[in-house]
């Protein structure tokens, strides 16, 4: 498959003129992004790699983070993690404290809000130093020892969100929290600003891509059930409430976060990200979107 | 890959004596079903057959007729569908009312009761005979026109509906029923009494996993692109709030129905039902699932 | 009290040509009422009448009428009646499913329609001839046999009124419905086509000022304790989910109909009727309200 | 009327060796309470005085603070007040965030957690010493410096309260909480954390019997106007969800807190608090509802 070709086929197709979705603005730190950046990397199993626009330039990737911490406390904790969290789609916006409360504290699964909190719980009893250890955690899988937190992002999420303070008080009143508010939410807020680019993005994902396996030296981080299971989650829920819509126009298992970044694997081929921050209503990249159906269509390349 | 043999060792293991879940009850004629009914049918794209137990008795397929009449009404109005049902995950048991309250009477999906009566109601209004030209669909793409409807089983539910009478009504005062009441309803409850085997199931879904092709003849009913996002929302929607937890378990798209019966397929290779009547909570067969489980596991066969 | 007096004065003063609010349309008969029509009547238990404007002429009293079947279920009844209908105010707009749903069918009091069809399913089963039997009931109480049904509203209302169809189907799926639905829905939307005026109303309802008694000929039609129960109902559920702002302006027991009247008491002293149909969006009268908060404010005659 | 002998009759009637209910057991300090203490005091306009078994003892007033809140906070901002809380009951059990999620961070009414945080910010941005200022605003009421709030409480409160650290940080979040979440948890905690004997109680709710003026002085301390729509408030909102249900029984406005206390008015007559510390399920006193439904049976007095 001639992916340069596509890729950049449906780059210059794109209408980013187009001036539909906005960037994100509940921290101050994310409305600051120009909402004309626009990157996207390829890379395959066979070492293969496309990099059109930004795709160099680090950004925010928020939700995206969710994927990498649930994977480092599946590893750990194996099948006992699903006994504090889901794994059905929420059927409700990211942020709804509805669904909470008729399910008792239990997140319907790990890559909404709540159920990252609850995951980011298990980590801080499982580590010694949470935060330096997944952070070198995901160094470790991208094969990249650059890749940051920015403290300024973090710090701002924790002024700002109030609703994320609710989510995880709440959960904490159903005794689904363990360790203290605090401790989790500045766990959380720190995972979420991790910084990469759409080729850092790629390459870290490309675990998913290989079943478990660092596909350069062939080590195996999860299992392959595991990484099937990460997949299949991200399937039915990576996108908040559009993730049905999602999986209809792509075909593919993937995350997005509120950075406008989104990143796809196809198991046992390759792995993409794409990122523009520009974001529907629904909290997902409107281009980003765009990007990743046309690749599958014109590809022919679908899990389905 | 030796399904036969695979298909054998999981039957032998299966525990039978196990008595979890019961047999659907709420109308007569399907709880009159032995509990004790089990069946599994494979088959390939390459044109292999392997049947095990009861493969070869009908049984009410119910709900698994949705993906049939979804088939037909995206073939005949193509993507003007979906400005009246969604592609979401319901998030909710699959008889509520609640969620479709909250989105003005838009059904989340074509597989949950309301959104099926939204297609059949579609289907009246495009069809000269709805029940007959539905059941001739049918037929030509199992190669077989010896498959009915049971017309006990749909003056049963009409008889003991009542939720289902509701769920038209509320639609209809959203103006998201076209027809009369009466008529989606008796359209909605015969296409759900359709009978299949495993064997006639099994045969009849190759078409998703020939991507829209007959595979014997290679006649096209449905393009391409179609039967991949059919394919989507069966992986997205297929087990109403048990979606999310098959897709982990299984990997596969697939559609159940309180009969018993599950069907999955796997794109580009194969189709495989079974039908064992006893249901757990949320509607789905144990066995079925436990079954398919274990065939995805042993053949690592998975889309993810 | 000058009654009169007060109620001339507020009469006066009421801005009639404020365009705010709405006729129901949701029927094409009571669509057809003249918007600016308007009448008050108030009389006391000294046997005092005030009439203004359009009093004596006859509208569609429709909610209002669910006082009068709840009085003739809990005379026949008694105490059993709380079984399967609430006393607590709804919280929620008038036709909603979603309590119904979360309380299995049984609805949170008998002011709402759900209640009032479980009412209505408690007097079939308990009257020869329900819409006889219940009509001479209201005369009784009335003193006035020229009362009567409007069949073309009640024919109208069968036709157009899916969401009542939806409600009553739903209890019957939880067995809170024991006759069947079309009796039921027939009684209840000949009760809601009960024709009134201001003044047959106010007489009506003066039965409730009278702690249960008619007060021209002191003959007892419920016990007092009964009455004062209807009373507290009529307090906390009477006005849908405006009830708490009724409570908060007026400070009287009172019930509303989409026909644009409003019925209120003062137990001890009176009992007040008002018509103007244009409606707010909760569903209750315009300016009915408004002259009723003028008529407590100015008499300073509240129970609080 | 002789209240001293129908008092005595239904204290002596009460079977308090039924076990029914519990004590409040969410925070350590409510728990130690002995659940077998039993107080009652009615006092009226007229200066009479009924007191039996605990009834000069003091317990945690808890949520029946909240009139008081909202007294102070209606006195000084008046009207405004109603754009940032309701006055409609909520229909849902009293610490749901569902209600609040569908309503954009509007609580229902004051007397509900939310809405009594919301009063609380209201009072921070008017007040010089929140915490002083509302404590002398009781005492003067009461007219007995020597109430006090009781700090063990306030702070247990603030440790186990995680589902109130999510109601504010949620109202926050919609921004109807314009303080720090912190100072208005710390004084909604600190308000609950109030003590009174139920002769303390019923001495400062004569108040609203007195229509907001203090009957031994005259003095006004809010208009006529405002205590009817307090004791209207309290008729229709003062009992989570039981609200209803309490004016069906017991026919006056009155309030509960979950350390026991019940507090009733009869307006233009008595005041009565009972203290009982077993609750039911919806956080009501069990002895505390049945000794005030006998009374109004009793002595026939209820505002219906």
């Amino acid at each position: 498959m001639e992916y340069d070709k596509v890729i950049n086929e449906i780059f210059f197709d794109l209408d980013f003129d187009a001036s539909e979705g906005k960037v994100a603005d509940y921290i101050p730190e994310l409305a600051k992004v120009d909402p004309n950046k626009f990157g996207v990397h390829l890379c395959t199993l066979d070492g293969e790699n496309f990099g059109l626009g930004n795709y160099n330039e680090a950004f925010s990737i928020q939700s995206i983070s969710k994927v990498l911490s649930l994977t480092l406390a599946f590893k750990l904790d194996g099948d006992r993690i699903w006994q504090r969290v889901g794994v059905e789609p929420s059927g409700n916006p990211f942020n709804s404290l509805v669904q909470l409360e008729y399910e008792h504290g239990i997140p319907r699964n790990p890559l909404i809000n709540s159920g990252a909190m609850v995951i980011c719980d298990m980590l801080i009893s499982k580590l010694e130093n949470p935060k330096e250890d997944f952070l070198n955690f995901v160094r470790n899988i991208a094969g990249d020892p650059s890749i940051n937190y920015n403290p300024k992002v973090a710090g701002s999420e924790l002024e700002h969100g109030h609703r994320n303070v609710a989510l995880a008080n709440f959960m904490k009143s159903f005794n689904n929290i363990t360790n203290s508010v605090e401790e989790v939410l500045d766990f959380y807020f720190c995972q979420c600003s991790l910084e990469m680019s759409c080729r850092q993005l790629a390459h870290t994902f490309l675990l998913y891509a290989a079943h478990g396996t660092l596909p350069e030296t062939g080590k195996e981080i999860i299992s392959v059930s595991k990484a099937k299971r990460i997949n299949a989650i991200m399937q039915t829920c990576g996108f908040y409430d559009e993730s049905g819509d999602f999986t209809f126009k792509v075909g593919l298992p993937g995350k997005s976060g509120v950075g406008g970044g989104i990143t796809a694997v196809y198991p046992g081929s390759y792995s993409v990200s794409v990122w523009s921050p520009r974001l529907n209503k629904k909290g997902n990249s409107v281009l980003g979107i765009q990007f990743l159906e046309q690749l599958t269509t014109k590809t022919r390349a679908s899990i389905f």
